[in-house]
């Protein structure tokens, strides 16, 4: 077996995240559903961005913010995703690197610019995205470099690769190659429409063992499951031969399998101001507790950690480092 | 007298902040001076910026905050700044007019970029910045629209318009056009290496009564008089023809002129995050203010009210609207 050099590859579109607050009745006048992702083209992303008032930005991206949740932990992380050559591409190249992520996906030139997403936060800290995908759909197999994932306990991937066509034969490719390598292969369902259009094909990763390891929220848990009740999600989640780690915003989260259950409280945050990334956050700790061979418990806890950081300001990027958050709250990382 | 269309024209160095933290010992190693700016050239920003981890990017330059705050508290700002036709210089052009600032300086084609600021901030929410002027030094007599200015209340400058050798001049032409037409002048001694660097310029724009209206800190006031103590300071300022809005941190600000000092104390800040445009947005209230007709005292508790409001969070531009901060503070705005 291939050294272990990255304790988790992500895998996902780059993203830079571009903030700004809305009133609720904004998202009304703009037919907008409250916490999704919905995907604009050019014009639209025009239009929207010329409504908004005062922006922030901020590199993302789902897996990206991963990556750099490890990073910020002092692990090992790597990344693939589709940038241009670019101001917005060089920030997000800057940023991965800066904090310690292995990011070395070639460059889009002459093309489509650099993908960015306009997050419309809310007074109660929700999240609407309009995402811009622009390079991100350049993203394929080619991009996948082999003996990075050969090297990577872990790889990781969004959902939301299935949205460019591209990208979902480079998640396959990269599945394959883990598998080959004696590696595993998570996948984190990214959100409730996510999964609403893409349902048969990820119960289909999970039946045929692509996947091993499964991120989900509530509410796409319940998706994924058709169901509205969580308690029946997690018992179809128990009959898989995956993992699953499920967080559950206020009330923690749990990681379900066959063979063990576990739960584990929420951390409390004093002053939410912006939830996004929090799901992302949870999975930099508990992949980094993985990698660390910690207890289900103990990582299910770390993520909780990871993610009660990121909500207490704008962005879903640590702003300090999350070793030191960790350590506090009783961490030996 | 020409109509008054604006209450205030703010004229400053059009600068995109870029935030990381750092921890006290990144200064120590890089010899800066907690609290200065200083002016960078495109090598060091580039050595610079690849050692900052995660940055946030948000647009800035001190009078371009204080133009976003007069327009957050419902009022009627104008602003001159160069920037360049660049990802940086959209996002600033937007972030402008999109919260409602009347903004149209001619941008810079094929020389040189927006410029950008690296802000470094420590622990304790002190801000280090390191400034690359790029497109601004292009500012020149010739970006100052006399019909702008002609209708504006008040003409408000930054000292840092002193670094960039033509800025200065359209500073100058501003002033003289703002007097023309029957308006106020005011300058901000932007920090005190600033200060330190056009000392006598500043002390003759005083005695000269081209700026009747100074903005200082604690420690610009102490560097414009050459004392370390404020109290010989205040005395000073309150030598001049001019009126002196002086701000004190923790212990509120004061309005200082021959015949009239007031003092009001700060508003209560929880959680300080980042003492970025502290100062900047004190003068979009004391302005938004001055222009209502408020008493003196009342416009330095606006000021405080929207300084408070600031520091808060990371960025020096105000996230949710000042309107609404201020009338929960008993402002009728």
């Amino acid at each position: 077996m291939t050294e272990t050099r990255f304790d988790a590859l992500c895998i996902g579109n780059a993203i830079c995240d571009v903030f700004g607050h809305v009133e609720e009745d904004f998202l009304q006048q703009e037919s907008l559903v409250k916490g999704s992702m919905r995907l604009i083209d050019t014009d639209e992303a025009v239009r929207l961005f010329d409504k908004m008032g005062q922006t922030v930005r901020i590199s993302g991206g789902s897996a990206g913010n991963t990556a750099a949740g490890i990073a910020s932990l002092g692990g090992k992380p790597a990344y693939f995703g589709k940038i241009a050559e670019d101001e917005l591409g060089d920030s997000y190249y800057h940023d991965m690197n800066g904090t310690g992520v292995y990011f070395n996906t070639p460059r889009l030139r002459d093309s489509k610019p650099t993908a960015r997403s306009m997050i419309l936060i809310t007074p109660d800290g929700e999240r609407t995205m309009n995402t811009y995908l622009g390079a991100c759909t350049e993203f394929g197999p080619g991009d996948v470099d082999e003996s990075v994932v050969a090297a990577s306990a872990v790889t990781y991937m969004e959902g939301y690769l299935w949205d460019p066509e591209e990208a979902k034969k480079a998640f396959l490719k990269a599945a394959e190659i883990a598998h080959q390598n004696g590696r595993k292969v998570a996948l984190t369902l990214s959100d409730s429409f996510c999964v609403d259009r893409y349902r048969s094909e990820f119960l289909s990763l999970m039946s045929d063992k692509v996947v091993d390891l499964l991120f989900a929220n509530e509410h796409e848990l319940k998706a994924l499951y058709q169901t509205g009740d969580i308690e029946t999600a997690i018992a179809a989640a128990k009959e898989t031969d995956a993992l699953t780690a499920l967080t559950l915003g206020a009330e923690g989260a749990m990681a379900i399998s066959r063979n063990e259950t576990v739960k584990v409280a929420a951390q409390t945050v004093d002053n939410v101001v912006d939830l996004t990334g929090a799901g992302d956050l949870f999975a930099s700790g508990f992949l980094f507790g993985l990698a660390r061979d910690y207890k289900l418990a103990d990582a299910a806890e770390l993520g909780c950690v990871c993610a009660a950081n990121v909500i207490g300001h704008v962005g879903a990027r640590p702003e300090r480092p999350l070793k030191n958050v960790a350590t506090q709250s009783g961490f030996e990382v």
